[in-house]
């Protein structure tokens, strides 16, 4: 997910910034807004935070999901340093927002969740499509939602999710028009990251996957289709965040949307774990 | 892991059968050979069964080290039938056959798992070389275990794995003689297999990565490698058998080596989920 790029001082600051000094302005809670654009090359990655006795279930959830849910690190239970994706990696204060779910319900927004932290809990770290939105970019392909700086489509469909334990529902799309000329190289490109989402899942037709209207999407802001463009529809993140609320965990923390975890992890690497290629 | 290819009639009979007839021959426990040139295009895995309580901490060990423990199914606990990746498939008798484990020491071999399953297992699948060597043969790369019958030479190394509660251990390769001119094309293909190991994780010096004797493999037949080929290793499947061992779990089953679990999957896939791109 990306939220509006924000054009003020601190966020261009940041921009420059090494990941590091970054991580102590963020876990300083100097910072709340979107990482769009931020840790230039670095692998962000959206957060999911629940009790052990879930976590089974939800990692098989992920191993039979993984066009949705690309699985890119687990913590060890109990243990807030994801230490496959950082050195010096807190779940508990590095990302720049959270979302704590109780229940299925929204009941508090955090910049901080030590406070809520236990021996229990299991962090989950599920790659983003930041990583190849900007390898579609590098070769020169446009990508709407960041060239025009707005919160991509994202729509339910009736592609079906292989459930597992209390996990299950449709998948999330999230939708970028792309120039009929480039339709083959974007598969091409995407299909090298499978731990960002991989291919597309559709292009074309909406209704083919139950989108009846591609003008309003259930999250996001509306984006226009040029006549010689194609809707292309990629499994999205924000399936899992759904499938979350909907199995009404007790306790299932996220991170905000749009302000993701950011790793030391190259965005090019195949193996997401330090010292490993 | 591969075995001798057995050139007896049988054995013919069976490569030229549909993955359903197949199964229902090996259930039988009519076959109880090896499945290499078994069921061609179809992805074949490694098993490792264990119960619940272990199954987080392997889960995790597999996901920080995928490329000697590339997932690509987990069964839900207790439920022998693997129905992501076959429409039929009973990991309890599909596998030619089986080792048993207990506190680490290999007990009994099998046919056959039915009467030590229990509602408390849960069966994991790991892809294997078989995967990576079709691709490579197709593109005319000679692959000298295969094209002598032999089994492929396989090294301790001094490669780390991360480990995940119990499980730890050195990383276990496999080692292939490749012609110089072809090294390149090895890993852009291999690279396309992430789930069957991917690139190599070393080419040339073996003392680089700890193995003294390259002509004293510890798992498996020796090689010979010619003036104008270089020794590529990759990250084997015996790993996380290793790794198993050494964990002691009271109770642990593997498939017996060379005899894999044939799943409907096509070894092309991206997502080793059935009804899944």
């Amino acid at each position: 997910m990306q939220q509006q790029v924000s054009t003020d001082s601190q966020y261009q600051t940041l921009q420059s910034m090494s990941v590091p000094k970054l991580r102590e302005v963020i876990r300083g809670a100097d910072y709340q807004g979107h990482t769009a654009g931020l840790a230039s090359g670095r692998l962000q990655a959206n957060l999911a935070i629940m009790p052990q006795q879930y976590a089974l279930d939800f990692m098989r959830f992920c191993q039979r999901n993984p066009k949705p849910c690309p699985l890119v690190g687990v913590s060890d239970t109990g243990n807030p340093n994801m230490f496959t994706l950082g050195r010096d990696l807190d779940v508990r204060r590095d990302a720049p927002g959270y979302h704590v779910y109780r229940d299925g319900k929204l009941t508090d927004t955090l910049t901080d969740i030590t406070a809520l932290w236990s021996d229990d809990l299991v962090a989950f770290a599920l790659g983003c499509s930041f990583t190849f939105e900007h390898a579609l970019i590098a070769a020169g392909i446009n990508i709407r939602n960041v060239a025009e700086n707005t919160t991509v489509s994202m729509f339910r469909t009736s592609l079906a999710t292989v459930p597992a334990g209390p996990f299950s529902g449709g998948m999330v799309v999230s939708m970028r028009p792309i120039h009929r000329s480039a339709l083959e190289l974007t598969t091409q490109i995407c299909s090298r990251y499978p731990l960002a989402h991989g291919a597309p899942v559709h292009s074309g037709d909406p209704a083919e996957i139950g989108i009846a209207n591609i003008a309003r999407p259930d999250w996001g802001d509306p984006t226009s289709i040029e006549a010689d463009e194609v809707p292309v529809f990629w499994a999205c993140g924000v399936t899992p965040q759904a499938v979350l609320e909907q199995a009404r965990l007790p306790l299932c923390i996220t991170h905000k949307p749009g302000s993701m975890l950011i790793t030391d992890i190259d965005e090019q690497a195949q193996v997401p774990v330090l010292a490993h290629g």
